[in-house]
């Protein structure tokens, strides 16, 4: 016997009652068996979202069943949906520069069957990761790019994100802006990994800022990239204790340490199928 | 206008399909309105649980509504049940010691708004917080329990608690084990902090325990108490970081903070109905 | 037979080699024994900070001996220094103005014996908490004060806080900024708690902000007041985590027990003479 | 010009009077520099602890200076001594057995430069990990325990790790009981990480002994390897919270992050000679 399919829907739109009941309704009805569901409501911007993960009759299509329940949402709650199948794993591109500490700990990570995702290129402005990458035996696309080459080299990587039918981009300490009009075209979730415990430190250098002001923790954040550098959806943060024994190197190497658990947290989640976004802002089902 | 009434269910069963569906439909059905579900299957035992807040339509009776809905779940889906409206506050009983600063922290909190409850009583073996309990307006009954005197002055605490009609004791750090029989007497949630990181250091003077072993974290531990001292299931716990350089002495006083905030946090999880308890253990719904 | 006195004395100045041994060998000249000595290079700005802490020699006056270290730090190895003694507690003035939570904890941490202060006095520019000053035995002094009034009204503070002798004043959640002039005037050390984790989110109502964006962690910052807001030499910092569950008002809720947390490890640090500030940073020696 | 060498020495016995006085005017004398000094008075146990770090006159020897002052701690001040330069990097050998997160966690960090140390072999029970040793450039050695092989066997890696002049085992995830007789034939540190927040579930199957116990909160600790399982100076440990929506499995996966971090931070503490052990416990200058 076969292990059943399930299917995970994300939900949000403005709130109204019932919804619960209707959506649960709507799967019992077709045999489906609701492993989790989790709702939030926003009651100062009335709206409702909803997580919810079943599992579908033996011998239905996955396909057809969440074709129904996009109609579903649409037409009849009049909700924003998405969904997802335990059957699909998506494909990744890991974009790099010289810093590997992210990009080891995504790889070993995922060959530890952490994340349900093939991860089918590695893309960087640099060569010093190639020889890792192929010792993974993941393809290393290389794109060096420059002020002058930006627009071309941009359209060369998205060319070869669409040849590749890759679904999601994570930003392993990838050291280079991308336009908004790559993440447009893409039109695909970015994840980036910026280290500082952002809104504080936006921007270059956050270590040497953050040395600077003297503060007495450091942190990372987990984000989908938008146009407006640093400001898009954050996903995760976390913080570590540094003291005034600690030079700006040794936040560096803390640092590392933060932001690879951050960035691991926050694809993990995504590919669970956890992260909803509205607005500029996140909602994680965990 | 008057603010709707709302219920709270925690419920718990074998697991069944169609179990979310059931629930939302039968509250749908009653013009109730969801306002937060989050269920949990434990797969390896098969059971289901579940924490379940809806408003209840207008001009209906509460206590009405909350019988309706126990029948529902013990005939028609067959689960444990509990059930709370938003309209009754819990009278609760303190028992304390001679240390005060849980005390202090909990009455300040309850009165700062956190609790919704009835402080009503504080019970103690000692006089220490006499004069305090009574600043704060709160009756202060004292039982000067002995080994010798045990049964009697049991029996005499049961009853003002029977009196008061106390629904939740507190142990605020409240230095006498309460035996087996009272406990069954009673018949209501006992919360008790334990100094420790449990099962880690069970038993009496934790600190010196954790002292004499050299560990680099200290640990509070909030459980419902038990006929099996320091074995009843676990609400919350924490932990704070120590060196070689805390002696015994603050190892207390670092272990005061913790005692505070896990015990408050315990309590504030039980009152708003999110601690589900099955065998020994307790599934959290925060 | 009585207990040592003991001196704590902060340096710092240009590194030079041997200091470590010459403050340590001109203790032990006067017969002192070192219990505790703490240093720090910071390479990049080649300045050296030391905390050390000694017994003096029985029979001798704590005052000469400070005059005399002092004296020897100045001239001797060019150092500036700071000095306490462990008779002396100093006298510390608290602010507030509605929010009474950072308050009760100061004051049950002092009474409970965390403090080496004495707390001589309350102030306010509201009336809340005035009854609950007086239940704790402290004075409280009102001043009203508006924005036409503030000139002459921190002129009255100012005049009662060295008619009071005051040595430290702990802003503990008082809304209302101290003019450069004030602080200039008062000449010692303004502890203030800010409700968010600087530089995230200064100026007002952070945790608004802190919810605009989104953010995953709630932080709050002791640092010292200085002429310009929100930018004083940070002692200490915390974060909390938080959901997309938690609206304004759990944040605020949530943040109340970061401020008094931080706040009161701040003053304790401070009154235990570890936090020696240059610059615009601290160093804490904890 | 050279970068000047680096002593580090750790010291305790008996406390007397005057003794970071004595140790930096040693230093002070011979044209030493000292760069941190760090100490502990245990008050109870009268006990003196220090750490210590200087550079050495330029042209002087290393070898020749940590002789005489291990002559100076023992004859003269009368303390334990131990003593490390910056020029030589300890040989190290890592055992494994099948799970590889704390293995390459470990050579990822090494080869990042965090670890000043030599990792000369890898020691295994099992062959899972053979393949991937190789591919970082590691020597594997094969040694297939069992219950009646062990003598011989333990003999075979003790005849390596003499051979290969090792000076620190670190096992990572080894899952094999080290004999006491092996430890005391070694007579060098050896290092394991426990996955549990000891003493709570020492002994096999930690996981499940915390899951059927219904804990909030999962450890794991680093800590000398003694003749006595689990019961070794604790170096290191930490926690992460749980909830009941995690299996058994979720444990596990939770758990390979803490036992990493904790396990590589113990490494580094040890490397950087901040460890000092005296009795059943350790002092951790960090």
């Amino acid at each position: 016997m076969s292990t059943p399919v399930t299917l995970t829907a994300l939900l949000y739109g403005p709130d109204q009652t019932g919804l619960v009941a209707r959506v649960a309704g709507w799967i019992f009805q077709r045999q489906g068996n609701i492993l989790h569901a989790d709702q939030h409501r926003d009651r100062e911007a009335g709206i409702f979202f909803q997580r919810i993960e079943w599992e579908i009759a033996p011998g239905i299509s996955a396909n057809d069943e969440e074709k129904a329940f996009l109609e579903f949402s649409r037409n009849v709650i009049k909700m924003q949906a998405r969904i997802a199948d335990s059957i699909h794993r998506p494909r990744v591109a890991l974009f790099v520069s010289k810093a590997g500490h992210c990009f080891h700990d995504l790889v070993l990570r995922w060959r530890a069957g952490d994340f349900p995702c093939e991860i089918v290129a590695v893309v960087s402005n640099h060569l010093e990761l190639a020889s890792v990458a192929q010792s993974y035996g993941l393809p290393f696309h290389h794109f060096p790019i420059f002020a002058d080459t930006k627009v071309a080299g941009e359209a060369a990587q998205l060319a070869l994100l669409n040849e590749l039918g890759i679904e999601l981009v994570v930003l392993a300490r990838y050291m280079q802006v991308l336009s908004g009009d790559f993440l447009e075209k893409f039109g695909r979730p970015v994840i980036n990994i910026h280290h500082s415990f952002l809104p504080a430190f936006a921007g270059g250098r956050p270590y040497h800022q953050a040395h600077a002001r003297g503060v007495k923790l450091i942190g990372a954040t987990a984000h989908y990239a938008t146009r407006d550098l640093d400001e898009g959806p954050i996903i995760h943060q976390d913080v570590a204790r540094v003291t005034h024994r600690h030079g700006v190197e040794d936040l560096v190497r803390k640092g590392r340490e933060l932001e690879k658990m951050v960035l691991a947290q926050a694809v993990h989640w995504h590919l669970e199928n956890r992260v909803l976004v509205y607005g500029n802002k996140t909602v994680v089902f965990d």
